[in-house]
């Protein structure tokens, strides 16, 4: 047989938000609910749209070392004025915050990791905090066999320390770990780490007002449409 | 009803070597297979004793940082002359120190860990690395929601940070979270903080010709033989 990229990987390690979870969908869905008179749309995609510049105060060290769920709330802090939520008091703020500890898994996640957990270490490796992902997969039934972080390593991807964190707590080669992510920045700094890499399709992952462009990549070690064609692809 | 010592517990966070895993019988067993010549019950006691000292030489900053799979190791490296193994060779040596990810699970944990897991959320809370525990958990079907270790917080118990770290990591206070051990030394640290404490008895833990003295201490809140009992007790 030909060697196959995948030859040597033992962790898949996983990216969430968009990836195995759909934040997008999950906030609309909950905003319809608790505040029906706010644009769930716009309000999913500007908080999530705050998210990259709070890690990168973090990773500058303009802030100390800040977790998910903190940089969250002050990005949801400064949203609340603008969708005239300015009023809303502390519990409901907390509530609310932790919206990203209850997004849905897209159909196939479930599925998809659970096959690709009869052959090799399946790992979150999300920039969310721990307790987010651990009170995420209890709720979604993500059947993970080791929930990391950004707040393991103490840094954010793309940081190289985040990818070669990953290697270095199973005593592995990068190659030997493969991220699995919707997003190619992420892939191409697992990929600059020596680490393998499979896409994901999620053309909905912005809502379906807003499709992404998820056209193949020559880079990526394996381009799948879902969890469960990557189980396919690698022979589960 | 009468309040009970669990109200309010969210976490339960699980002490491992002894309590859920038999690292004794484990030993002795593959070494009764690799090295049927030496004395399997004193290498296996000799390898424990020095793994507090070991992770006493971290904590003071004597070491630096040291994950426990290479404190096994240099353990081992100084036990193997006194077994006449002096000549093994790196490879064997490293198989040999691997054991620690491929102990077996004492015959009532998989059942408990499972039941309780209906309810809590359960967590490792082991010096063991994270890698180790992984290893360990996907060998003998432990299914944790979380792997936390020492090498998150680094720190080892009975170090305070260890205990908060699990409490800090979920966002809770100290009395939410249960820490379940088979040693009163590790959940007297623990309730020095401010968790809860429930004992497993593991009589059998240093081997059949060493019996351990298991009788109840009033300071902790639940006392069990198994973590089968334990889930009963706590209604699962």
């Amino acid at each position: 047989m030909n060697k196959q990229p995948f030859d040597g990987v033992q962790v898949l390690a996983f990216d969430i938000f968009g990836t195995v979870v759909d934040w997008h969908g999950s906030i609309v869905r909950e905003m319809a609910q608790l505040h029906p008179g706010v644009d769930g749309d716009a309000f999913a995609l500007a908080w999530r749209t705050g998210y990259k510049p709070a890690m990168a105060r973090v990773m500058s060290g303009e802030l100390g070392w800040t977790r998910i769920d903190e940089l969250h709330r002050m990005i949801l802090d400064g949203l609340l004025p603008q969708f005239g939520l300015a009023d809303l008091g502390e519990d409901a703020r907390r509530h609310l915050n932790r919206v990203w500890h209850r997004l849905a898994a897209w159909p196939d996640s479930v599925e998809g990791i659970t096959r690709l957990k009869r052959r090799f270490i399946v790992s979150t490796m999300s920039n969310g905090n721990i307790g987010l992902l651990t009170n995420m997969a209890k709720r979604a039934g993500l059947p993970w066999d080791c929930v990391l972080s950004a707040e393991v390593f103490r840094a954010y991807k793309p940081d190289p320390a985040a990818y070669l964190g990953v290697a270095r707590t199973f005593d592995l080669a990068p190659e030997q770990v493969m991220l699995v992510a919707a997003h190619h920045d992420d892939l191409e700094g697992a990929r600059a780490c020596g680490l393998r890499t499979a896409y994901i399709e999620r053309p909905l992952e912005f809502g379906a007002a807003h499709p992404k462009d998820v056209s193949p990549r020559p880079d990526n070690d394996l381009h799948c449409k879902s969890l469960v064609e990557l189980a396919q692809v690698l022979g589960l």
